[in-house]
């Protein structure tokens, strides 16, 4: 039997002749490489797959997504290839990243390459000005969610007034919701709204797989701050710790911690976050002192609880091995350790 | 009587509150001010207008195209923003540019948000799909354009390995001519083929404003690198020579200069562009040799023949008005000095 994220993988995949089908559109030769550099470099390709089965689970066919689900794909690789830009980051999966591959002028013109793309994709869906409103509201509140992140950092980018002067001091649990919902729950919640919409599904229905992908984001980006900190480097492939050394008070379990833990051992806490340079050694007290914490129990319980929200909206869908595939899903953000 | 920039100003700010408006949706409080800094920097908003006389001038009404106005204005202060990052320019207008006084990741942010809102705004077109199609065409052609703009360049960019692999050592007239049509008419192309579809014109209407947005934009571009040059500096309030500094052989007098120039003083104006830092001594002096060739007059010339040309495609377009403000727009981009 496949695994979920076999099936996921499948799905997933289709869309990829579609995205490189429509990057190549109006890119020079010289340019080709560049263009498709970031999508060959891989992913789970966990938002079309999403969008794919929303669609079967609403009573659709795979091609009727097909289109869409590519602009999701391209949507969340337009806004890594931007973040890696901001927040610096050299290495992707393993690989050097756009902008450390071939520089920041031409990573930033392969970005409006791939915006460009997606508005192309749109307009073979079922229904464009109603599929481009959707991406263009998510895009902008993604935008807003990655403002909030780097506004939760608490040292670094000296160079940036806009940050310098707006950077939050104190992030309450109400602020990272917040920014997790505008920064990772909107895509995937409009990965699933695209799959109902494609399959020409009631409004019942359309909202449930809203509600259900807006959870799942939830329990998602609560999941990736717990691998930050507790993950394992062998199956995680990276450092434990990055939301640290990046000097991230957004991260969910050093939120709680810091909330938790004795004034001495707070400020020892934030001290480090607040360091322009921080060392490994660094990081690895700090997450010392969150292990004696319950933040790690209580994100766990946290992203238990989105991930309930999200199967108990799928109950309004009819049964069925499509339906299953969702059901799967959320059990696999549930357990995922990488 | 109104200076045809008086008319084409008052077209072009009837742009301006569609644009805030729309720029305003989605944005957080504490982002307003950043998101709307770029527009309130002012600017000659020559393409809305180009819009909006091209629909009067095919027999619409103002209100037809206005929103095709806004999303052209926002496509160009898109690039803008993105140009002047990729640039390092800090100045623009006399003011700091985006980057400059936000911070990169605030730009960058701000971009994204730009382009959403011209999605957003194309949704209320007389037609989204085609509106979009074409929008995303123009702008894929735009980064193609700022692509060729900055390989080009001579000298620079030492830490951007694909403008390093991929820099011309040799530019020749065509592909000087392929780059300003992506980077520079074909927005302004679009600006008027906006306009005409706004009036629901016939196909032969639509094709001749083409026609004369796509000429326009080259003897635009072209005007622009005289002024460059040959600038009074009372006129522009910038510096002459900038490109020169910025290594650019992608000026068309630059580019006829080194044609012409003995290999001696060639070899001159070659070496300066391929200096990592040029000193405005430096400038001078190539501007001096260039002065000494036709370069300047076969530049003029050309524009010439693009505005000709212009002008010619505006034969099939009823007489009256509207159609004697594009043939005032033609004569003002021949004659303008600033």
């Amino acid at each position: 039997m496949q695994s979920v994220l076999e099936v996921l993988g499948e799905l997933g995949k289709a869309v990829d002749p579609i995205m490189i089908e429509f990057l190549l559109k109006d890119a020079s030769p010289e340019f080709q490489e560049a263009v498709l550099y970031q999508i060959k470099m891989g992913g789970k390709r966990i938002r079309p797959a999403l969008t794919v089965a929303s669609c079967l689970a609403a009573g659709g066919n795979i091609q009727d997504s097909l289109h869409a689900a590519a602009a999701v794909e391209l949507a969340h690789n337009y806004s890594l290839i931007l973040d890696d830009i901001i927040d610096h980051s050299e290495l992707r999966r393993g690989l050097p990243t756009v902008w450390k591959k071939y520089g920041i002028s031409t990573a930033i013109l392969v970005a409006v390459h791939y915006r460009e793309t997606i508005s192309q994709v749109l307009n073979h869906t079922r229904d464009p000005k109603l599929f481009n409103e959707i991406l263009a509201e998510t895009i902008k509140l993604l935008t807003d969610g990655e403002r909030l992140d780097i506004l939760f950092e608490q040292a670094g980018r000296s160079d940036e007034p806009y940050i310098l002067e707006n950077r939050y001091r104190k992030v309450t649990l109400e602020d990272y919701l917040k920014m997790i919902e505008r920064k990772t729950a909107k895509l995937i919640e409009t990965s699933c709204v695209f799959g109902a919409l494609s399959a020409h599904a009631d409004k019942n229905i359309v909202d449930a797989l809203k509600q259900y992908g807006y959870n799942l984001g939830m329990a998602f980006q609560i999941g990736d701050d717990i691998i930050d900190i507790f993950g394992v480097e062998e199956k995680t492939g990276k450092k434990v710790g990055g939301d640290i050394k990046e000097h991230k008070l957004g991260n969910i379990v050093v939120l709680l911690a810091v909330e938790e833990l004795e004034s001495s051992e707070k400020e020892q806490v934030l001290s480090v976050l607040r360091k322009d340079d921080v060392s490994w050694e660094e990081v690895s007290h700090v997450i010392k002192l969150i292990s004696k914490t319950s933040a790690r129990q209580k994100a766990e319980k946290l992203k238990k609880e989105y991930v309930d929200k999200a199967v108990n909206a799928l109950e309004v869908l009819p049964r069925g091995k499509y339906r299953d595939i969702l059901l799967e899903l959320a059990s696999f953000i549930e357990k995922r350790d990488f």
